[in-house]
């Protein structure tokens, strides 16, 4: 596997899922369940890590996420991964989540998670990998998010450590 | 649900799926059970015409399936799912199924299926749905063929019926 | 493992599997999934296929396959496999699926689906098994029909490369 | 549903039920885990309660159950549930399992095991059924020896409930 | 691993699992299954075998249980299993199995199974591992009814292989 | 249902739920899948949120989320979920994750989640529940902490949405 090129395209590894909501999936008033949609969506991500990096890729963090419109039995839900920035060995990976009504066709955004992955070597060892290159202006403007994220959460970390410290 | 259209463009429906072979779906050799694929290629092609028709509908029959190539469990399975075209009630739904090694990129075609679809009313009575309007060359080609396809099922199953009463 | 005999019966091999239909199994209007019956069909058919040859064997094909009859939440399905008949080392497996209301006793015959399985060896490479030896009329005229259904493929196949030269 | 028969013959409801060991179902010694296998133990035994009956029928209880054999994930799993006995709205039925191993030909009874269920009319209350009538000798002695097991369960409730008052 | 102490307190292996119960976990009544609450009481105990032994345990028998009280998919089910008491490389195992009414807080007791669980070296054979040790008044109670168990176990063992004998 | 008591105390909803990892649950480098875990924290959460309320609640947020620790196979995963503090119609609920090695008796501190549930009444609309009294001083600290993070997560949402103004 050479490794010649110095970056890879945001569209190179996108993912797009289609999940019908089955029985299964639902609380008791037929809703999807909110860890059933996390399970889904951390896999969506895993994919696109796996294919931006083409390495074992494992999930290190999930940014805040909120659940604003339940998705019922009778819906549809779409999926679409993109890696929008690498920093070493990391790399975030944003998943757009859609719901669609098949029977009326209305769709709507639902949620927008932010994850982060650490590409690993056959050592289980973090290993650098490929830059992104981001083209069209809304990748452009994802990568820049995604700095300005990546401060938030080293921020937030160096935070809860203190607080820690100061509890202890 | 007004219906002042009279046909619709096949990406409208288009779906894809894309799946991480999880150990549970594989053989004793590590390769995705043929029946699991099939499992995955079926629900593309409901939701594809769910989409087109905003109906329920069910699988009426699918196509001769050749399996060529053995899917590992390193791989991801990407599933494209088309109307190619429409029949009154029925509709004719093509799969193409991809499988991918995320590790080194390798993408490879590994099978075409083509399923039957009918959409329903609120009765479960066969309803007849929007038309499908091919534009591309590839869409206007998978029109024609889902045409030659459907008078080669008819005439199967005419053969069959005159075999089934020649052994009575 | 002595391979002493040329041939095995059909009875050695045929498998019969009973299912009962849980909620994640169907879809919204409470009928069995086509792709879920898929499934359940390719399994029959690889234990019948193990069972005939001693061997790991993998689904190669699946013939057309229609779904004339709903199967509900409430039914039950049976499906029993059979080996029809012994190419080197593919084997036509036919499964007979019925369906069954336990609590009227109804059943009624949905489908019968014929399957290409190959035979491997220890290195996954392709091997010639025992052949099968017809003993009932019924087994005699599946066994026969069996090699018809082998030459109709065979010329399928021929026919399809044809078109996509002719295409290409 | 008119019940003008008073009994029916065990055959008509016996249920045959094959199962492949799929990697979820094992421990981390691959081997299938116990309480998998009493699943499919208690969804063949009311399988057959609801053929032989006509009704909804629950669990009531189960015997006591020994595990001498291990199944491998290498092996398939045939289960064999017989009605053996009714008592009012109550019926035993015996599941007996076997496991095989498709590579060698290899069978071999791993368990049996004694389960009563009860069946329910409409509004979910208890309901006498048809009778068994035993044909073959092994019937009869099923049928003899499900009597003698109903004694004992009947002796055994009266002393827990001894034991447990005279703990109070 | 060393093994200086010669024994474990009950609550140092403790397990309690709460599940929820999902659609295809029921039956057409909305029940939960029989067997599917099997498959969880088995679970559940075998943790706490592996907790007490430090080894991979293998489900050897269970004992009789009964299904009193139906469980329904509005409820969510608890497990407290516990180790009784030890006999070599054989223990036996407790599972209380609780029902809660979320929406009402009612509780109710509807299950006690006991379970022999067989602990294996790493080349899969008995060893013998910590005694246990009881020390409230429950546990005591507990302790000498597993004692009492066994006997009757081994007893009725004895009886089976007698008849055994006298049919052959 | 009547209401006359204010308030519940933390235990009295507390719950404690027990995962064995199966196969199904890991990614090719043989760890939990991040996304598995989330459906864990998700299940053990809401059980906690209506035992607390009484009500079907749903999630509606799920905060930053680290996974710092992989658990691998051989592992047994405890959760602990605790409600923290009532706002009205939303409560929550920090989820503890603990991974242990049952074969070392090695116990490892893996993640800690909050999640934010909204009570619902009969016709799906939110509804104030009862308050939590915090008695021991970890429940006190949680009880305070949980109001910082919520304040956090108030004004996280006034800044996002200023965010989109801004892009808009």
């Amino acid at each position: 596997m050479k490794r010649t090129r110095a970056f890879k395209l945001v569209r190179e590894s996108q993912v797009e899922m289609t999940e019908m909501v089955l029985p299964n999936d639902t609380n008791r008033l037929g809703n999807l369940l909110g860890g059933r949609l996390m399970q889904w969506i951390d896999i969506a991500a895993a994919i696109a890590s796996f294919r931006h990096t083409n390495r074992v890729c494992v999930t290190a963090s999930l940014d805040a996420l909120d659940f604003h419109h339940p998705i019922t039995q009778s819906e549809v839900v779409v999926l679409r991964a993109s890696v929008n920035r690498v920093f070493n060995s990391s790399l975030e990976i944003g998943v757009r989540v859609m719901k669609e009504n098949p029977l009326t066709g209305d769709r709507k955004h639902t949620n927008t998670a932010y994850l982060t992955f650490v590409s690993l070597d056959d050592d289980g060892k973090p290993v650098s990998s490929y830059s992104v290159k981001p083209v069209s202006s809304e990748e452009k403007r994802r990568y820049r998010e995604a700095g300005e994220r990546r401060e938030q959460r080293l921020l937030h970390r160096k935070r809860s450590k203190e607080g820690r410290r100061a509890v202890a």
